[in-house]
């Protein structure tokens, strides 16, 4: 975890863009263009995103040190889709953007190794030849499957590759399952949690932080409090925050006592800031801007 | 799930031929082929798999009701691996089969509905143009989000598309968390079950059977039997066929009094069969037929 830690550090801001752009997302004029060169279709769709993702990015990339693709919101847009999730990933990249790729993965062992291949690592073409397919940073996992389906993904990491295992998520349902007691008294997230500790264990960094995260959503403070305490190694990713409805208070619990240990995210919050100030839509990337360093104000506590 | 019973019940074959190309799978002649147009590239190994899927779908589709794409072997070889992925769907659909892509999606509901949107449903361009992302008939789906993660995928049931939620998967290690029991006495799977049970019952169909059905394991015959029991009204797909362990005896636990009821996957089994038996590796697609057959005959209970 620790390039993402330094990146966090360095731009004393523990915050991370979500990209998760919806068509209605995009400024008109964007839209127009694409859609009146190459029609109201998906490829029009996907290349409008990709410029609006590059505006964003531009924006961002000297104060805010990750991004989190979503990938649903590219699959949503076919195979154009992909290629746009791809070059937002490469164009993240070379800004200096740490990248984490929301895809909430799964399953047995020799597929989980597909999707690491996939997403962190590179794809074997041939006993000389090896290349990347997707090239992220990091990746949201769920660990329904147990031990053999996370192994892959853990066997993979070189460099700096992290991974983040949904442990209590921020949805308003997600106790369904997640906070059901046990025979032993734990809930269910709890023992997740547990696991997660166990899978980072032996990839603890300078910063003391493992390279299996987890995902506790934001609207969940106290849970996040509590699993703060029970997995002083385990690095948080926060969703919920802004327009989910967790705040500054909430989110607090999430950081260590030298304000590490999290990373929040906010997705419609600073896509779509241009919708909610006083913002021309040609101005989407300022007002972006503006939101993202109006929120490392609210939540940094780095000291 | 009617669509699906229907074209079992006609080809009296209760048999899903999984497609996980890896490319190591392939017969050298194809990717030589490929290789020599396009050089050891994402692209070079993406097309020699499209060419070996179409030779197994001209070999089955008369006899093998289903394919099952699992997306991890098509996104590791990006985003030409997902024009392959799309490809496939749509050669598969062409020849009469029903589509069920393996890709264990899940998440909060708005990204829900963007993943049912890509893979079941028709993306929105415009107040006036929809159109499809990747048109598959049904997706395997991780229930850890519970009801809002779900209900996105239900609710754009139109046509006969149809949901799977892992209950309990596989693998070795499902356990570590599936079978954990809860302060009720139940296991997790079982909660799981139930969830998977309430999802599906406004869309019982002409079987007897909801659209919301389960993924259980080839390899836990005795939890296959349990959830039969408890879920009457579940169709289930089963994992685990052969490769990874599971035989007839197993699985035939799966199904109703009338042989209905289940799914069973071979992956590797069908499309290896080739490095099997005494074939030249031209004779792929017969391979795999030749299998698909013995298949069918060990493990249609059909009456």
């Amino acid at each position: 975890m620790d390039s993402l830690i330094k990146k966090i550090i360095e731009k004393k801001n523990p915050t991370v863009a979500g990209l998760d752009p919806k068509i209605d997302y995009v400024p008109e004029f964007i839209k127009a263009k694409y859609f009146k060169e190459y029609g109201e279709t998906l490829k029009g769709a996907a290349y409008a995103i990709l410029e609006f993702n590059k505006g964003l990015i531009d924006a961002l990339c000297d104060i805010v040190p990750a991004v989190k693709p979503q990938s649903a919101y590219y699959e949503m847009y076919g195979v154009y889709g992909e290629e746009v999730l791809l070059e937002t990933i490469n164009y993240a990249k070379e800004k200096g953007m740490y990248v984490i790729l929301d895809g909430k993965r799964n399953d047995i062992g020799a597929t989980s190794e597909a999707y690491a291949t996939a997403y962190l690592g590179e794809t074997k073409l041939s006993d000389t030849v090896k290349t990347p397919a997707f090239g992220a940073d990091s990746l949201t996992v769920n660990g329904y499957l147990g031990t053999d389906g996370i192994a892959p993904f853990v066997s993979t990491f070189d460099g700096d590759k992290t991974i983040f295992v949904l442990v209590k998520t921020s949805n308003k349902s997600s106790g369904e399952l997640q906070d059901l007691e046990l025979k032993d008294g734990k809930k269910i997230y709890e023992k997740m949690a547990e696991l997660v500790d166990m899978w980072g264990k032996d990839s603890i960094g300078e910063y003391g932080y493992s390279r299996v995260g987890a995902v506790v959503g934001a609207t969940y403070p106290e849970q996040l409090k509590e699993i703060r305490k029970s997995n002083p190694n385990t690095f948080f990713l926060v969703p919920g925050y802004g327009a989910q409805g967790g705040g500054a208070d909430d989110i607090k619990y999430a950081f260590d006592d030298k304000g590490l240990g999290a990373i929040i995210n906010s997705s419609r919050g600073i896509m779509c800031a241009y919708k909610k100030g006083n913002y021309d839509e040609a101005d989407y990337a300022k007002a972006a801007r503006d939101e993202a360093i109006r929120m490392r104000d609210e939540i940094s506590f780095i000291k």
